[in-house]
């Protein structure tokens, strides 16, 4: 295919996304140009932003450092205009990689790091998605910013549009921690409670984008951009271990988006030129109660059986995972492993991030230190290998899951003697 | 005095404050050796550190700007070990300042911005002053890190002693936010809940720093240094903003010592040659629940009379401010005002802020939108002059406060004619 210059199906004019030159079909090659497509119109595939990359090498690594301390450091390499720094949005991203010498020492590691996006705008990894789908949505001409969400998203929808001013509406199950509804709440757009799982809400957004036109559905309709965010999580840990890459990554799965996009990331900056060629090996965690494509991994298949998700780690309760194919690519070339976790596990985890690393993660969170933990243990994962875990969200979001298990050590009056009765001194 | 080699109280050893050379009392001026001491002994005035900074000018901005992407980048004019940056600790500062342009026209204002502390890693501004404390307790042989607190710095005291890899135990006034008892609970650390107000807490601790030689109370007995920790508010605000100062400022009052930090840090920076001098005015914001710094105020009184707290806004509810009486001097000095808002006013300023931001505050953050807007309507703040508003907290950690004031617009079944049932397409 030679490159044509995109334009906006619903302005008409012309649609600048930096380095994004094309979407292309993941199964079939098939190419059509920039638009709000998500499914090949030859095999109904799912559609990913290809690019000519400009700049690589040196040049580039230049350009990166001198860029803001956000994901827009690493514009050249998005689906984004060049100018995307200057438009008004929350600049999620450079969020901390911390050196976990405790954890590590805990877990019997070498060299250990938390990758933590809770230190994101609305606290979760979301916001790198959306940031990046909110400015190809702008670019392609639509209004609305919109979801189905597990509570994560939903936040970082409704926060970003509403500093970007224009109107959201996203769909959360009913369900959903109160955290995440009210949350999602206060940025004022439209939030509807859906009476029904993720995977029921998912089918509606997709009904509902068949119908409104001027609504970016960012995790549907203009999901080959969306899921491009994530790759900035690969980058972000390359350029902070001083331009190399990990022997060992750990990273939750839902859609298993993340995942793979975190995988691409770190391939482009290979090809690139900015990190030398080295193997590492990309692990996946599930909850127990969602583990589809856990499941899959360890029966050897390259489908995914959709499950009716039970577990308290609801951010990663999507029982369906679009990517999980993909994700099995990932695992499957590099030599990582998938596994799943109890939600006691789960809770354990958050627990044992918490005092170990003062990092108070969410279910998710917890579901990665878990299988961590059981990787080790399986041997699966080598602890002498220098591994980096993804902290996704953020503990504040998902209290009813440790609401049983901790709280005050002991209630006083307001006396000395009071406290010295308490044993605690 | 001449300059004096500290030695710690309980090691002996010498103490390396980096340039602090001495505690010094705020009303006589009486200097004591760098040590666990809070009260001068001539005249029981609060002490505070006393500096002797070894650079400044270009010198000194080229070495801030080659450091670390948190408050140590500013260890040169902190009471702290120069190779700080390399102990375990979480890290704090180089928060965002956003640019709020949709807040600035809906309020009639030119040039607005918010300082956002939410994006620290306990999503509050405490984390900055603990990290401080927390340095100080280390290098004064101190081996528990203990605090008093109304909810946010009980987090970061938590957090930070975590991955320290010391005890923590914090007391909390009993009634708090669930959300701040149980994040704070997570860590691990040793939790009291008493039955009183924030005062009766203050002064128990109080009581208990003097039996404990070993702990250091972040807010009590190493108070000095855990105060300055805020003066890095002071120098990210002016670095970001190219190295200069605002011309107002907007600031959150509980015991005061923020504000007056701010403060501190506008002048060092000036002193210093980092920023050209210029006049600003600091403003402070309380909840009328809890007001007695805005009551002295304006009945232009220079002392505070104590007042028993009311207020949602539970971070500032300290009835019997320390700093009290220095953010009157700041205040005036410099020619701002000090207001106070109702509860009603604090959800409408959280609200107001999220919906044309997407920053969603705790109620600490509503008091000082509040406030804002409250004293543009009286005339005391100026729209025209450049203004940085201080959002110290997160919203996440005081649900309660709006629970009953935002919600799902409709709650649906999950089919489209349900959908287009609520007339929200
Ligand atoms: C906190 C958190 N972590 C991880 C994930 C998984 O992301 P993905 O759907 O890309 O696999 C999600 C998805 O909602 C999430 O909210
Ligand atoms: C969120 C928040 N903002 C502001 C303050 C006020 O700080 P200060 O006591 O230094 O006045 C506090 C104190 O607890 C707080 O938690
Ligand atoms: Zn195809
Ligand atoms: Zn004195």
């Amino acid at each position: 295919m030679t490159t044509v210059i995109p334009t906006s199906p619903s302005t008409g004019t012309t649609v600048d996304l930096g380095p994004a030159v094309a979407l292309s079909c993941r199964e079939c090659g098939n190419r059509v140009a920039l638009g709000p497509f998500y499914a090949c119109t030859e095999c109904f595939g799912p559609l990913e932003v290809a690019y000519e990359f400009t700049t690589s090498g040196e040049a580039l690594r230049e350009q990166i450092e001198a860029g803001p301390q956000n994901i827009w450091r690493y514009a050249p390499l998005l689906p984004v205009p060049a100018n995307i720094a200057d438009t008004p949005n929350i600049n999620p991203g450079s969020t901390k990689l911390v050196r976990a010498d405790n954890l590590a020492r805990e877990l019997g590691m070498k060299t250990l790091w938390v990758k933590d996006d809770s230190g994101n705008p609305t606290h979760s990894f979301k916001d790198r998605v959306v940031a990046v789908a909110l400015a190809a949505a702008r670019e392609l001409g639509f209004t609305v910013l919109a979801c189905p969400s597990t509570g994560n998203l939903a936040n970082a929808v409704a926060a970003a549009a509403a500093r970007a001013g224009i109107r959201s509406v996203v769909f959360v199950p009913s369900n959903l921690e109160q955290q995440k509804i009210l949350t999602t709440a206060a940025y004022g757009g439209t939030l509807i409670a859906v009476e029904g799982n993720y995977d029921d809400i998912n089918r509606l957004a997709g009904e509902i984008a068949g119908e409104q036109e001027d609504w970016a559905f960012v995790n549907v309709n203009v999901r080959p951009y969306y899921a491009e965010g994530s790759k900035t999580l690969g980058y972000e840990v390359a350029e902070q271990l001083g331009w190399r890459l990990p022997q060992q990554v750990v990273v939750p799965i839902a859609s298993g988006a993340q995942l793979v996009k975190i995988d691409k990331g770190f391939q482009e900056l290979v090809s690139l030129g900015l990190v030398d060629e080295a193997p590492y090996k990309v692990f996946g965690a599930q909850a127990t109660g969602c583990n589809p494509v856990s499941t899959a991994f360890k029966q050897g298949h390259d489908f995914i059986q959709p499950v009716r998700p039970d577990t308290i780690a609801k951010s990663l309760a999507i029982g369906n995972p679009a990517d999980g194919p993909y994700v099995l690519d990932v695992v499957n070339r590099t030599g990582g492993a998938i596994e799943d976790v109890t939600d006691e596990e789960v809770i354990e985890g958050i627990k044992l991030l918490a005092r170990t690393e003062g990092i108070f993660a969410e279910t998710a969170g917890g579901v990665t230190v878990a299988t961590l933990k059981k990787l080790l243990a399986s041997g699966q994962l080598d602890p002498n290998e220098e591994t980096v875990i993804f902290n996704t969200g953020d503990g504040l979001k998902t209290l009813d899951a440790i609401a049983h298990v901790v709280g005050p050590s002991a209630t006083i009056a307001p006396t000395l003697s009071a406290f010295e009765a308490t044993g605690l001194a």
